[in-house]
C-alpha cells in the first residue's frame, strides 16, 4: 500500500495532553486522536494494530473452545438489578434512559447479559461446558481517564465467561483461559508475567492478572528470580522465614520481665526503637483492624452483633459478624490486611476508625500492641519469631520491651501477613527471591463460582435431576490496551518498534530520490518490491510522498514497522538495496529479489502460530 | 466443528415477539435472543453470519481503496451542535450526559465525528481524495423497534465518508461505492436493485438506495422491466408520456365554454366524475400546496414574505420564500410533492392548511382547480395532455367542465409531477414499463456536498493556497439488516436457506444412527469427512448430538446450511453418503472421498471472490 493513500498524520511534536509513551507515540505516528477525555478515533494505522491484537485473540479463543457471541453495549437495568449491580457497582457505570424513560447503563462488562442468556437457552449438565466470548466496545466512566490508551473511558475488550457443572470443572475452563492468555500474549511478542491476584473471598490460585513488564507499568509485581512465580504487591506470598531471631540489643535480657516505658509523644516505630537505643526490626508494629463479614469459627469477637449481608447472595449460609482484631508485623515490615482477608476468609479488613482503636486500647492512637490487649492477635511469621520485642503497651504515651511470645502475649494464629519485600524467599521454589517489576495489566482470569448464577437464579438440571447453579469463571483482554503495552514496553527515542505479529504492516520500503531527478527509478524498484513481497503475503508501506530522505526515515522511525528497505541513489550505482530491522542500527545490503526473499521468510517465521 | 460444542438453542416454536420471517427464523434457528426492545444478543451461528458480511464488506471497501478507521459509540454533544443536529435530530438520538454532567449521544451516524477528524488533521487538497470507513455498533432509539435485526434500536452498520475537492471528484468516489455496493451485495448472495433515491435539495443522480427484493420488504419500488432503471415510489419519474388524449365523453363538445356545475357535497374525484357520467381520467386533481425555502426564480408569490433560514449554512446564498401553489394531475393519477420539490429546488412541499386552502381558493377544501386560481399552477404531463377537462371551480360546491388548457387555465409549468404506476413507460430505456416490487434498504449511496464541512467549518487548501470546504458523500451499509435481509429473501417453510458466502457454515454433515447401535461407525465417517473439509478450506458443522434422525433433519432444514451430508443405515451397506443441497429436494449418492472432492468445489465455486 501507498503512504499518499492512508491517512498518516504525524505529528514533530508531542501534543501537550500525552505523558506516557503510548499515549505520545500513537498521537505522533498518526494512530489515534482524541475525540474527548478518555474517547479516541483509531485512524488506519492504528487500527490495523487493534485489528491484529484481536485476530490473535480470536484464533486462541476458538483453538481454545471458546464461541465468539456478540452481546449489546445498551444493556438493560433491569439485569443489574437482579445481580445487585445496579446499586453496587459506582458511577464508572454509565447509565442513561431511553425515549422511553427505561433504564440502561452502557456494559462495563458482561456477566449479567450472558448469565441472562445461558439461563434462558441452557438446561442441561449435557450441554457443558460452555464458554462464550465476545471482541466489543466496552465504556467506563472513569473518574481520571489518562494515558491515551492505557486508561481510557471507551475501550475495546475481549471478554469471555465459562459455565460449568462445579468448581473442579471451572478449574478446567479456567487452566484452559490460563494457556490461551499465554499464547496470545506470547503471539502478541510481549514480555509479561501472569501474576497471582486477590480473589477476594476465593482461595486458590484463582485469579491472575496478565501483566505486560514496562517501566511506565501503573501496577507493582513480585517475581520470583529463579522459578515462574509471580504475584502482585497485595497478593505476593513470603517464603520460609528463618529461624527465631535472637534479638540483638536485648539479647542478654531474655528473662527479663516485661518492662514498660514512658515514650510521650513517640507514636512511630523508628521514634520508639531510636529512644531505646534498638532497631525496627525488634519491634512489634500492631495495626486494629475491622473485620467484615467474618463467618463463626474462630475465637472472633463481635462488635456489632451478627448481621445478615446486605442482600447480596453469594453462595454461602449463615449470619456474619464484625469484629476488631489485633494484626501484628515486624516494626521494618508493612502489614498486609487482604493477607488477613483471605486468611479469615471476610468480606473485608479495614483499619479501625480512631475511637474504635480507643476503645479497644484504652489508649491513643499509635501504642497498640499485643501485650494485654482483649482481641484476636494475628501475627506475621517474622514477627512471631522474634525471642524478645518492644511494642506499645496499651497506654497512652507508653510502649512495653521485653516481651516474649506465649509469656506476655498469645498470638491468636502466626501466619505470612506482611507485604513482600524485595529478596524476600520465594513461596514457590527453593532457591529464588522475590524481585519487583512494573506492569500493565492486559488480562485477567477470575473463577467467580456461583456468584452471578446464584443472584440471577441461573440453574441447570445436573445428572440427578436436580437445579444446580452454574459455576462460572469470567476472563478480559483490554484489547485497545495491549496494543498500546506493546508500544510502553517496545520503543526507542524515535519512535515505536512494533512486534512482527502486531506491526500495523511488515514493511516499510522508502523510494528516495526526488522525482525531479531518479524519482521514477527508485519508485519503480519500490513498486516491484511491494508487488513481491504481497504476493507473499507480507504487508508493505511504500513511503511514496515527495519528501527528503531525512523526513521519510524520521517517519519510518516513528511509525516504527519492523523492518525497512531504503531505496537510493547507492541503488541505482549498486543494484542493492539496504535492508534494516526497527530495532538494529546496522543495515545490510541486498538486491531486491534477495531482500523479498529473506523478508518474506522472517516475516512468516516471525508471525507463524 | 461439532455442534454439541456449539451453543444452538433451536426452537420448535415460533416466539409471540416475532411477526417478520427473519425474525422468526433467527429466533427458532438459536442465532438471535432479545436482550430488549430492539436490542438483541447474537449467537454464535448467527454472528458467523454477521461476520461473513462484514468481511465482504472490508475486502470490497479495501479493493475501492477506502480505509478502516473507528470512531467511538458515545460522542461529544459539541460536534453535534456545530453540525446543528444536536437540535435538529429527534429523540432517535440518544443523548446522555457522563459523570461530569457533560452532554454526549450514542452515535447513530458519524458524519461529525468524521468530519472533525479531517478538519484537524487534513490540510491540502494533495491529500485528497480520502475515504474513511468503519464497520461499528450503532444506536438509534427508534420508537417502534421491531421485525427483529430488519429496525433494531442497536445494529452494526459499516458507514463510510468520502472527501474531495469538488463535486466532479466527490461523483468519482459516489461512483466508487456505487459499484463496490454492487460487488458486496452480489457476493453477498443477493438480489437488489441500486434505487435513485431522493436526495433532498440536491439533484442529480447523487443518492441511490441499495434495495434486497423481498415480498416482505418496507420500501416500494418501481423498476424497469427491461433495463436496470430503479427507483423508490417518491422518485420513479415517468417516461415519455403519450400525445395529447381525446376527451372520450366530451369529445364533440371541446369548443363549448367551460361551465359551472353546482356539485353540493361532492369532494371526490370519483363522485364528481360519475354525477358528470364521466371518468376520473377526464379530471384535473388539484392540490393546494405550500411550498417552503423556495429561492425566487419563476412565478412565485410570497405568502409570509422573505425569510432567512434558521441559522444551518447549507452552501447556498439569498433569501428564500414560502409560497402556496396548485399541484395538478389527473384524476385517476397520484400528485407527487417530492417531483415539484425537486423541480423547484425548495425545502419541502407540503399540503396546505385547510385555512390556506380556503384564503387561496374562495372556497371550501375540496373544491380547487386551475381555472381561475391567482397561484402558480404546475401540471403533471398526462394533466396536460386533456383536450378538455373538468375540475374544481374554486367555489363551495361547485365543479367547472370544458375546461381547456390555455383558454381558461394557463399552467405556470408542465413536468413529471406524479407517483408513477405500474405500467408506466420506463423513463430511461425505449421498451420498457415499470413494475413494482417491495425492497428492504441494506444500503445508501449519497452526495452530501458542503453541508457539514460548511457547518463546521472544515476546509483543505486548494492548489491556488485558498480555503475550500471539503466536498462529501456518505455511505452506509446496514450490516445486521443485511443479514437478515439475506433470509427474508431466501427461506422456505422449513427454515433458512443461507446463500453460501455468508452462511455460518457451508457443509451440515448428519451421521444418523444412534450410539446404542452403530454410531460409532457413521461418527467416524463424519469425523473422516469433516477433516477432509476443513483441511480444504469447507466450513463444517457435525450434528454429533444422540438425537433422532428426524430432529437432526428438521434442525438442519431450520439452520439453513446450504449444504447437507446424511450418513445412515445405507452408507454402512453402500460405501455412499446422501449429498443435498438445502435449496433443492433431491439428493445424491457419493462415495464419501467424492463427496469431499465435489463439496469443496462447490464451495469454493460459490464463494470465490
Amino acid at each position: 500500500m501507498k503512504r499518499s493513500q492512508l491517512l498518516v498524520p504525524t505529528l514533530k511534536e508531542a501534543p501537550a495532553e500525552a505523558q506516557v509513551v503510548s499515549h505520545i507515540l500513537l498521537l505522533r505516528a498518526g494512530m489515534i486522536r482524541k475525540v474527548a477525555a478518555g474517547i479516541y478515533n483509531f485512524l488506519p494505522l492504528g487500527w490495523r494494530a487493534v485489528r491484529k491484537v484481536e485476530q490473535i485473540i480470536r484464533e486462541e479463543m476458538n483453538r481454545a473452545g471458546a464461541q465468539e457471541v456478540h452481546m449489546p453495549v445498551v444493556c438493560p437495568a433491569e439485569l443489574w438489578q437482579e445481580s445487585g449491580r445496579w446499586t453496587k457497582y459506582g458511577p464508572e457505570l454509565l447509565r442513561l434512559k431511553d425515549r422511553k424513560d427505561t433504564d440502561f447503563c452502557l456494559g462495563p462488562t458482561h456477566e449479567e447479559v450472558v448469565v441472562a442468556m445461558v439461563r434462558a437457552d441452557v438446561r442441561s449438565y449435557r450441554e457443558l461446558p460452555l464458554n462464550l466470548y465476545q471482541i466489543q466496545t466496552k465504556f467506563r466512566d472513569e473518574i481520571r481517564p489518562r494515558f491515551g490508551l492505557m486508561r481510557g473511558r471507551e475501550f475495546i475488550m475481549k471478554d469471555a465467561y465459562s459455565f460449568d457443572v462445579d468448581q473442579a470443572a471451572a478449574m478446567v475452563a479456567y487452566q484452559k483461559m490460563f494457556d490461551a492468555y499465554g499464547a496470545i500474549f506470547r503471539r502478541c511478542g510481549l514480555e509479561f508475567r501472569a501474576v497471582e491476584a486477590d480473589t477476594g473471598n476465593i482461595g486458590g490460585s484463582s485469579s491472575h492478572e496478565f501483566q505486560v513488564l514496562a517501566e511506565s507499568g501503573e501496577d507493582l509485581i513480585f517475581a520470583c528470580d529463579a522459578c515462574t512465580y509471580a504475584a502482585n504487591a497485595e497478593k505476593a506470598a513470603v517464603g520460609k522465614r528463618g529461624e527465631t531471631t535472637e534479638s540483638q540489643s536485648f539479647g542478654d535480657q531474655r528473662r527479663k520481665e516485661k518492662e514498660v516505658v514512658a515514650t510521650p509523644g513517640k507514636g512511630k516505630v523508628e521514634e520508639v526503637a531510636a529512644f531505646m537505643g534498638a532497631s525496627a526490626r525488634e519491634f512489634v508494629k500492631t495495626l486494629i483492624v475491622r473485620v467484615d463479614e467474618f463467618r463463626e469459627r474462630s475465637a472472633g469477637k463481635p462488635v456489632a452483633g451478627p448481621r445478615e449481608r446486605n442482600g447480596e447472595p453469594d453462595g454461602t449460609e449463615g449470619a456474619t459478624h464484625t469484629m476488631l482484631a489485633a494484626l501484628c508485623v515486624r516494626g521494618d515490615h508493612e502489614a498486609n490486611p487482604v493477607k488477613l482477608k483471605l486468611l479469615l476468609g471476610a468480606g473485608t479488613v479495614e483499619l479501625a476508625s480512631d475511637e474504635e482503636v480507643t476503645r479497644a486500647t484504652h489508649a491513643a492512637v499509635g501504642f497498640a500492641g499485643p501485650v494485654g490487649l482483649d482481641l484476636p492477635v494475628y501475627v506475621d511469621h517474622d514477627a512471631a519469631a522474634l525471642e524478645t520485642f518492644i511494642s506499645g503497651a496499651n497506654q497512652t504515651d507508653a510502649h512495653v520491651k521485653n516481651c516474649v511470645w506465649g509469656r506476655d502475649a498469645k498470638p491468636t494464629q502466626v501466619a505470612d501477613l506482611r507485604v513482600a519485600a524485595v529478596g524476600d524467599p520465594c513461596p514457590r521454589c527453593a532457591d529464588g527471591h522475590l524481585k519487583t517489576h512494573r506492569g500493565i495489566e492486559v488480562g485477567h482470569v477470575f473463577y467467580l463460582g456461583d456468584k452471578y448464577s446464584r443472584a440471577m437464579n441461573a440453574v441447570y438440571q445436573d445428572a440427578g435431576g436436580n437445579d444446580a447453579p452454574f459455576v462460572m469463571g469470567c476472563y478480559g483482554i483490554g484489547v485497545t490496551r495491549t496494543m498500546a503495552s506493546a508500544i510502553e514496553q517496545s520503543h526507542d527515542k524515535d519512535g515505536i518498534v512494533w512486534p512482527m505479529s502486531i506491526a500495523p504492516f511488515h514493511v516499510a520500503i522508502l523510494p528516495l530520490l526526488s522525482p525531479t531527478g531518479d524519482g521514477a527509478k527508485t519508485a519503480a524498484i519500490a513498486d516491484e518490491m511491494e508487488r513481491a513481497l504481497e504476493a507473499r503475503g507480507v504487508e508493505v508501506l511504500v513511503d511514496d510522498r515527495d519528501e527528503r530522505p531525512g523526513v521519510k526515515f524520521k517517519d519510518a522511525d516513528l511509525i516504527g514497522l519492523p523492518l525497512r528497505v531504503s531505496i537510493g541513489k547507492k541503488t541505482l550505482e549498486t543494484g542493492k538495496v539496504e535492508v534494516k530491522w526497527r530495532s538494529q542500527k546496522e543495515a545490510v545490503l541486498m538486491a531486491p529479489e534477495e531482500a523479498v526473499a529473506w523478508i518474506a521468510a522472517e516475516v512468516a517465521k516471525a508471525v507463524e502460530i
